[in-house]
């Protein structure tokens, strides 16, 4: 085995979002052992937060700069660190860590002004460290598929790159009830000059160049703020330009009602198009010119073999968390043991397989063997 | 943070599929410790096996029985193990493990026989160790939504229930191929008396029952093997009978041409009826009687509150694979670090958002800023 | 122009379903001329329903005995006639209309007798009229597509024959408050032995029948009658063995909760599979083993040039039945014209678009021409 | 029965598309009589064209202006006209006929010219004739249940109005090799100054008014030619802006490989939104903001009580089409009919169901009741 890469995390305490979801995403493959955290900017919060995530107390840090001045001076220090604050907050950890020779992977979008972040380019081109941006949908396997295929020229030339990222989670003017998540992302001084722009604008945006291999050149906007008393934008309909002559839309709204993450691309070439969506995300639509449309699956028949998936064909990659809630159950289960067999089948509580119901399963295919021994007739389970 | 629970495998060494989706549904919620395994019973490729996953030497086993004679003398011993080997030898394991106290999470179906099935569950009732069965597709959140709507009388008395499990990766004769996962799942003597019903019809068994709460009285079963010299089963059709004059249709198939893992249960009663289809098992139908047909999501609006969900709604599942497929790519970045800035935006094979794919999202957000403070005019980007 | 065929109906008459879709169907393509009927065995009905219907009175029956004894007297005699009468009422009018030479149209089930339907054959096979039973199904061009398909080999040679046709009108005892449709359909004396099978069972066996171009050699079948009271089948859980080897289920309900007409048909060869679903009939879906799915659509790339279709790919078939709205629409506003303007865009009731509707589409293309030649700017409109 | 309108149509012979589209839906509802024509500039066309459809020689014209002229005179004289000609052919025959006090029903776009489409305007507008326009996408019954629902402030104030119509016919130079619709719609002399917008961008836009109850105040447009040689635009890209504050996109190409006929509206409101899509037009998406996403069906639960639909649900409009289908395999069999019977079932080009296929069904009725009777048993069949 590869040894693991000691990872710490400024931000993602408490009442976050995205600070799970980047520990899920370390644990899933094992490359990496959590170890070290500044995780929020509330002493309290921070060591409760770090106490809950088996983080020890001396490497519990209430600031970035503590842990960027005294984990390099451990023998064991993080290799790695995770920066998942607000977007205002990325720039200053970003920096410190990079100083440091820490590689860092940063949440999206990098910064909340451009000259920062033209500047934190630079600091990292400048630094041996790594440096990694989450724009998490590029790492699904059907979007490196469809890139894959723009480049092997299966599309021809692009013409047209409509994509969309519609929500509908700020509908209503939550972030004045105190919404934590909401509060920050329409609040200038946290989230910056974009609302839904900077927050899913941004990965739309990404998306789209990740795929079809080109930036736009030029860009017009519509922005807009329907929800009353909204400083920022909730609504972004905005025209691109490329330098090939494509011609592309994006649109990203936070007031969608009804849609939950509808980010979608579709790309049209000379030759044929391609479309993904986010809330499919086990199929690529791929419309040759001229015949009938095929649907690829993730680890399906017809895929180039780089792609990284996880398990067969036809297994979404939800069953990975499906079987995890059962692990999950399970050290519920011995959790709660104390001499007495917990979760029998008269327990409507419980939802772990047993072993009756494993019992049920054998009884099911030696009943089924014996009806068809009989010549098809009715056998009592 | 609750301590982990220390866990060991039995089976699950290279070349096995189910073995590391264990492994992965362990790691996600950061509840179990992997710390011995008896990964195969040849032993090179055992031990091999279990340096590539990071076990110690000295608790790398050959076989079972020593697993289970040596785990319990240590101090840390595995407080559980789960048992993925082929059908046949879970049984043995099963009780050599429970003897010891061990609680055992096994894979399905139990056994290949009845009357050794009915063995450990009387094995399980006298024993204090926990025992679950990885019938998976009941930790799936909508999975367990269904299962509550039916309790909790949304669709009435049921009527009919119809489930189907079609596969096709036994359309053709692979086994004589040497193919492993097909060659022992075709052979009599590692599956028992069950092809396609014993692999994935009682999963179709167990899914129906979960969901509705009561189990058929009867089956009548035409069963079949399409591919010459097959000996087993690889189609089922199988008519079900409840005691409440209920009936169903179970189709478990893997000569299904096409179909990679349609797992689907559509359950009506007097009032409605739900549909789930396991390739995109984030949507759960509902349709109740005389009313539009609704579509649940994972986490959308709707739901019972107590089922298990990690992410918002709208992000289906395999958003934590994605990202961990960029968590991944950043470890091989720093694998392969050597002082060299390494995946620039000029390198075709790097996949990973870097820091200037952060400063154009961030370039993306101003210039949309800019043209609408111009009055929606082009800006160049 | 061919002369249209004079054509007759049995049946049909107000409150009838299918003779209604008889004429539309008859009239769609312009090949027959509607001019005399037996529209009810209520005279008064009878004569009603033919004057709306614009029969002249002198070809207007009560009867169809009366009907095959004039209308061969006339020159201008029907020479085709649709029988839509409930099942038990099929045999008697096509027994005399043939005798007199006169072609026959007639709606499934054939009869409700199995003996009368033999009958029925013989006295077509030894009548020069030509005779159809509208099994309509089997007029769908994709089902058309289907039936080439397995023919030409496409599939290789047929395993599986997944048929299903769930319906959710007699989930409750409506015809304990007399809906005509139910009352009949639910009565053994006018529906015959069969409930469920007899109306769409039926259907769903002719559908994989004429697609398969196979009939099974035996069955098993399990019948339910779910709603208390009702004495034929409203479920149908059917099993089938054809002379190839090939199995099949067919599962039809009259009782699936939330169904409308979900007729589907799955038919799985060595090679490949194909599904067509009723409620989406210009979709075909095509599986290739070990290559991505296909779609299939009506008058789009890679099909057959045999199959009949009206308007172009990517119009589904409802494109006329809209157009024909309009039309009809149109007819209203002329029958009510009195030399005033009805219908100007002010009255909230208007759908039927209007000159101002007109006007506006083509302002729309003037002032998106006007935006792009001042630089994409906005123009008022 | 109301009398039947007598029709004329200008335009429409052999060759042409949307003309026979207009004869069919004037005859599925059976309000028109078709009896006269002026089919084409060429005369010889115009007469053949006339042949075929059945028009009388003394009703067939070689120009509007003589049909103009003629029919006014004969007292059975067409009363309403369909204008079927292309765009730049609609303002001449629509004036002419209006001054003659005939009903026309023109196809969209009214004219090329926005002068002409106002004087056309003002011409109806004095005129005691009716006019329509044949924006054919507001004639589906799910468009005017969408109407209808937003009228009923059932998404409360519209925010934004997301519609495309993306086809893929013109993607290649087709109108190089004299394909006869592609020709003329690519020709500004012909087509007008709009290319994509015009033939398809107008649809997109009435079918937003049309469902919105409003039209938008203001445009800015990107319009862009990508094949070679061509003059008018083959994709528009616009942005719309409404006097409420509401916001639009507007996506109409004629180059996105793939697509078929794509037409989708989508809709949000405060409290929800509707999406529908042409091409499974039998389907309207509501989601109410916070709660399940609703399907609502033509013809199913939960509509609006007054749209017109011809079928019961879940028979997707196309039922009537295949329907139709049969009906003219049937007058083929008729018309070749010589004493010998047609299209037995061994006979490979059969495919209307015949008196075979009738008892095959109702052997299959009573061989199911059979083996039910005998404890589902296996039946001969």
């Amino acid at each position: 085995m590869v040894a693991r890469i000691r990872l710490g995390m400024v931000g993602g305490g408490q009442g976050a979002f995205i600070g799970e979801v980047h520990r899920f995403a370390a644990r899933l493959d094992d490359r990496f052992e959590f170890c070290a955290g500044a995780l929020s900017a509330d002493p309290e919060r921070a060591r409760e937060s770090a106490r809950e995530l088996g983080i020890s107390a001396d490497r519990t840090y209430v600031s970035f700069e503590e842990m960027a001045r005294v984990e390099p001076q451990r023998e064991d220090g993080v290799q790695a660190v995770a920066i998942v604050t607000p977007n205002h907050l990325h720039f200053e950890p970003a920096k410190a860590l990079l100083a440091e020779g820490i590689h860092v992977i940063c949440d999206k979008p990098l910064t909340n002004d451009y000259a920062q972040a033209q500047e934190l380019a630079e600091i990292v081109s400048k630094s041996n460290a790594q440096f990694a941006v989450t724009y998490n949908y590029s790492g699904y396997p059907l979007v490196r598929e469809a890139r894959h295929l723009v480049a092997s020229g299966a599309l021809g030339a692009i013409r047209l790159v409509q994509v969309e990222y519609p929500q509908d989670w700020l509908a209503t003017n939550i972030e004045a009830s105190g919404q934590k998540q909401a509060a920050w992302r329409t609040d200038p001084a946290r989230a910056g000059a974009g609302g839904s722009i900077g927050d899913i604008g941004t990965h739309a945006f990404h998306l789209a160049g990740f795929v079809c291999g080109m930036q736009p050149t030029s860009l017009l906007a519509d922005l807009s703020s329907f929800v009353p008393g909204r400083v920022l934008d909730d609504n972004a309909h905005i025209l691109l330009r490329y330098a090939s002559g494509a011609r592309g839309m994006l649109w990203a709204s936070q007031v969608a009602a009804g849609q939950e993450n509808a980010l979608r691309l579709r790309v049209y070439g000379e030759t044929g198009s391609l479309e993904w969506f986010q809330e499919n995300p086990n199929q690529l639509i791929h419309r040759p010119l001229g015949e009938p449309m095929r649907t690829l699956t993730r680890g399906g028949a017809g895929l180039s073999a780089s792609v990284v998936t996880r398990i067969p064909a036809g297994h979404p990659e939800g069953f990975i968390e499906g079987f995890a809630t059962l692990y999950s159950d399970f050290a519920d289960l011995i959790a709660s043991s104390d001499g007495i067999k917990h979760g029998n089948e008269d327990d409507p509580s419980r939802l772990l397989p047993t072993v009756a119901d494993g019992v049920k399963g054998v009884r099911f295919v030696t009943a089924a063997v014996e009806s068809m021994t009989n010549g098809s007739s009715w056998v009592t389970l």
